[in-house]
């Protein structure tokens, strides 16, 4: 009989430590709880599924609990486990359905809680029907149900966000006046702001409504307890539905309670092995850190491709094999409203916040031949080492070709590339796909003049 | 006042040389002699203003002669320079309006003499009416033009290259029954045959005949020296219109006349810095080689791309700085019949021709989420070495998003980036642009497994 793993949470993390841990050993018994219905689904696809453009929420979802169950590998739904205890080596796990507990002894745990909404701090604890979180199937079909079967007509995003701007395109879609608070001055707080400007520029374009630097305080009801206003430091706007995308923080109370390390970032510090630093204890997936090649330092930037890559890492080690995270980049992209907007490294403020000797360039370039009819224009950022020339980041806004030239641009960061470098490159060209001087080595150039 | 400057031909090196020296010298006095009525025009272009994507083939110029002028640059059309004479430094020109020749002066000179057609190795030296190739401006006018005036039903194609290919869709847009004869087994000479393969059924699908295998003997024309059939060695096929797109060779002659080094390759040798062996005499693009850096040897791939680049690096050199080339790593893409297909680095046939011990992995992907309606097939090969699983080169065969990932495999080939390293980059992710696990991705961890 082989050993047994426990995997805390069906999330992307999750289920691909338990299929990996399985495909390298046939023997290991694996069982993983989820608290919600649903395992091993897309969370990324659910603003396109609350539009319409991806039909059944069944089309999310990558593999079933029946499917598992066919490779080996347990998957309870609706049970979550309330308790680590390292010394004995088990968990408890509470039934949702019957309210019962049971102790279940592990020989190598994931966790894999994932993340959890970050809330408006001054938000009453008090319901509104017609206010929504987005993380699970669950808050995906609930979303949909209402606006079908209540008909709003303005909805309230709170948080521009990579979420909060692609439910800001689904609601729009849908025909819904839609209207985007947000804390900061800008959008997608993570870019800089010159980048974001260009997408609140596409937003408002589209009849989209901004209202930026603006501190959300609660939120008002009707006598029914229906939602009807958001309310922030300098006003308030009417809403029939509220969507609360202010990010996530890492679910990192049950591993902090079993005396796992929480690092500075908040989220549970592992090895590169996935590794945290109880024995046979291993996190991965958004409750984890992530090292940040560029920075040096651990980050938290929880997205489905770390979460995926973490989660085999893990269940390639737990499994007795060998395999490390060498890190992430900082790479992210979204699309909205006709624009694709990506970054990879260190913004300009990240950068400086990091103590470099900064220095950018900003070109706008076209996405094809001069010459060939449909070219959308293409603003690239870079973000470099003063004297080294070094890469440390870049950003793309454009209407086509922004995904692979981060890509590019992510695998010269891996690298560690410099500007010189990055000129250099031997780019693919045909006219309608890029100019023959691609707008990469175009930023490149003109960095290296400057 | 300044030094001279003698450009040799007009093509993207030579007048992408004029410019760069220009901006940083601008005592320096620059001549350019260009055969053809043009000069620095997207020629990979030209299919696309045959089928009436681009509308005028002034819509393909980058600069005209007399914007040269505004900038210094003499440039003049319809001459063709005839003789280096190294020793004393001067060059002859005709005038070929006039027939009038002269000496003229240099103190650097640039070679960018380009590339000439090859022909069928039979082919009568009678010009028949019908019969084309495609380099100039005048030979896309001249095709244009005869599709208009003379509406020919039938085109023929020899040669199954990228020019080939581009003009087989180009042709077929405007209504023609279009056919390509290729001496190969395969399209894309360059592509692995599998590869290769993905094109030709969507070839055969859009109803464009494929001759493989056939070697053109002679082309017959009708008693009013009208081309009629294109003859091969298997057989015959009738044509109203004929290209002859079996690609170019690098236009030597005169440089080899004066004394210039060609390499191995029938290119002009340069160093790094777009040096030949004459004092000051430089060259650069379609005419000379490339260092590879993948191979470690000089490579002749004649590409826009990198000819702008030499032409850039050499230009830099002339006016007194300092620029190298750091080579090329054979990237190559082009689009027809809705597919994009793409290289990088060696192939499997020249990686083992190199005498590398190769590997290769082939996976089938999508180009999107799974549940991202749209989703394209995206087919990619990985070529690496055994033990070391240091990436040798990759080919990419889809519907979409094949530019980008080959740009991300360039970028990992220039590093010298294994197998593992690949597997390990952050690369973008949003559904309608990419699945989570980057079809690059996969390929990368099925290479680690095999």
């Amino acid at each position: 009989m082989g050993k047994r793993l426990i995997v805390v949470g069906g999330c992307a993390a999750g289920m691909s430590a338990a299929s990996k841990a399985r495909r390298m050993d046939p023997e290991m018994e694996i069982v993983a709880y989820e608290r919600t219905g649903f395992v091993s689904y897309g969370e990324c696809g659910l603003p396109y599924y609350i539009a319409g453009i991806v039909k059944h929420h069944q089309d999310l979802i990558v593999r079933t609990p029946e499917q598992f169950a066919e490779q080996g590998i347990a998957v309870h739904t609706y049970h979550e486990v309330t308790e680590i205890d390292p010394e004995n080596r088990h968990v408890r796990v509470r039934d949702l359905q019957t309210g019962k507990e049971r102790k279940e002894h592990y020989d190598k745990l994931l966790i894999a809680t994932g993340g959890r909404p970050i809330l408006p701090p001054g938000l009453s604890a008090e319901k509104l029907a017609g206010v929504f979180g987005l993380r699970s199937v669950e808050d995906g079909i609930a979303i949909r149900e209402f606006i079908q079967e209540r008909k709003p007509r303005r909805a309230v995003i709170v948080g521009a966000g990579y979420i909060g701007l692609e439910m800001a395109e689904s609601f729009h879609s849908l025909g819904l006046e839609t209207t985007v608070v947000e804390w900061m001055e800008q959008v997608l707080p993570r870019s800089d702001p010159e980048m974001a400007a260009l997408l609140q520029e596409a937003l408002e374009n589209n009849g989209v409504r901004l209202i930026l630097g603006a501190k959300v305080e609660t939120l008002a009801g009707d006598p029914q307890g229906h939602v009807r206003q958001v309310i922030y430091d300098g006003g308030s706007v009417d809403a029939d539905l509220v969507l609360l995308a202010l990010g996530v923080r890492p679910n990192v109370e049950l591993a902090r309670e079993a005396g796992v390390t929480i690092g500075e970032t908040g989220a549970i510090a592992t090895s590169s092995r996935m590794e945290t630093n109880l024995p046979d204890v291993f996190a991965a997936g958004d409750c984890a850190e992530a090292y940040h090649r560029i920075s040096g330092h651990p980050a938290y930037i929880p997205l489905g491709t770390t979460a995926n890559k973490q989660g085999r890492i893990a269940g390639t080690n737990i499994a007795g094999g060998t395999a490390e995270f060498g890190g992430i980049v900082g790479t992210a992209i979204t699309q909205a409203f006709g624009l694709q907007v990506g970054m990879t490294g260190l913004t300009e403020r990240e950068a400086k916040k990091q103590g470099y000797a900064v220095r950018t360039v900003k070109i706008k370039a076209r996405s094809r031949a001069h010459y060939y009819p449909g070219s959308k224009p293409l603003h690239i950022k870079l973000v470099f080492e003063q004297g080294s020339g070094r890469l440390l980041g870049g950003q793309i806004v454009g209407g086509e070709g922004v995904n692979g030239r981060i890509d590019a641009l992510a695998t010269a960061l891996q690298q560690g590339m410099t500007i010189s470098e990055l000129g250099q490159l031997d780019l693919a060209y045909v006219p309608p796909l890029a100019p023959v001087w691609d707008p990469l080595l175009i930023a490149a150039n003109v960095a290296l003049k400057g």
